[in-house]
């Protein structure tokens, strides 16, 4: 349940749900496009063609939205990690599914990861701590693949939460050019990531099992 | 010689240059801790402390202060790949001297990089202009390394353009966590990117030459 649901113990709809949807996926494009701070209430209320009360009654306030929109992200990532945890394998199977998970969250995403990757230092109290919370979560569904391929020996002896920022950035950082109706979709970039990922963790073939 | 030098055809001395620099020391703490857009002109009179008219005497403008803390890191970033052209060496050993300097670059100026990686977009027409020719040729960079190993036969046949979008994010992402005070090192960080990286591209052992 999105948290603004339960906010005033109102009933809401679906029909509420997905309004709401809708005003978080405009809201992002517009904090994509000019920045978090730089866009006011007034400009949310034109973009989403709502007043400030009804704006409210989706939303409750600026920072609720931006949250929301980390919210759409990170569901998307950890439902992702969900997937490939229930579809098995070996961790390099695992890691290579993890990280085309990812790229096509970011593909599909391209606003919203934008502000997740951007204006996440904004988010404040509680709704930072759930932030990082959810993050952290899936940092650890990362190094648990790495630590899984390293007591396996399909990788050689890299350190887990190192070796998990290096793939972690170079996933995340494609929000820069991996967008819908360019040259390349999620797909032609998740098996050369891959490829290069693997082949640069692997044991050596001395001491594969 | 930075642009504000020549604005007013007054010469500048060292002295107005040490101040200038400490300026947009200053001014990066604080828009890395707030962002840019959310820290007005009178939180950075009082945090250099001086007056308004002094401010522009050194800086000009908000967005011109924004476009030195761009300024700086570029400067940095692209003296360290002069430093490994000149060094010479093996693609791969090349590839690895970069590495290591574009992370000395994030680890020394933690502020700088922060502002530039997420404030970019608000550099606007000629200033934004600049900033994309700059990262633009340091793309290339490191795309001309990649293509040199793949023509001696050090790496295998990867596309140079993606293969430096996976080594940037790779590195550039460590802004978030690669701080002076921290656990790690820049170099306790270099050497096992550059080892995956490295083994990740290289050529499989029949095409070596």
């Amino acid at each position: 349940m999105p948290r603004a649901a339960a906010k005033d113990g109102t009933r809401r709809n679906a029909k509420w749900e997905a309004r709401r949807a809708a005003i978080v996926d405009t809201s992002a494009r517009l904090f994509a496009a000019q920045g978090y701070h730089a866009t006011g209430l007034t400009e949310l209320c034109d973009a989403n063609d709502l007043g400030k009360g009804a704006l409210y009654h989706y939303i409750g306030s600026k920072e609720e939205l931006l949250a929301a929109i980390h919210d759409r992200v990170m569901d998307e990532v950890l439902q992702g990690a969900d997937r490939v945890a229930e579809a098995g394998g070996t961790p390099p199977e695992q890691l290579a599914m993890l990280g085309a998970e990812l790229l096509d969250v970011i593909h599909r995403y391209p606003d919203h990861v934008w502000v997740f990757l951007h204006e996440f230092p904004a988010l404040t109290g509680e709704r930072a701590a759930q932030f990082r919370t959810r993050r952290r979560a899936y940092e650890q569904r990362v190094e648990a693949v790495l630590r899984a391929g390293v007591e396996a020996g399909d990788f050689r002896d890299i350190d887990p939460w190192l070796t998990a920022r290096a793939w972690l950035g170079m996933h995340n950082y494609t929000y820069l050019w991996l967008k819908p109706g360019q040259r390349l979709s999620a797909r032609d970039v998740a098996q050369p990531f891959a490829d290069i990922f693997l082949k640069g963790i692997e044991a050596s073939p001395s001491r594969t099992r």
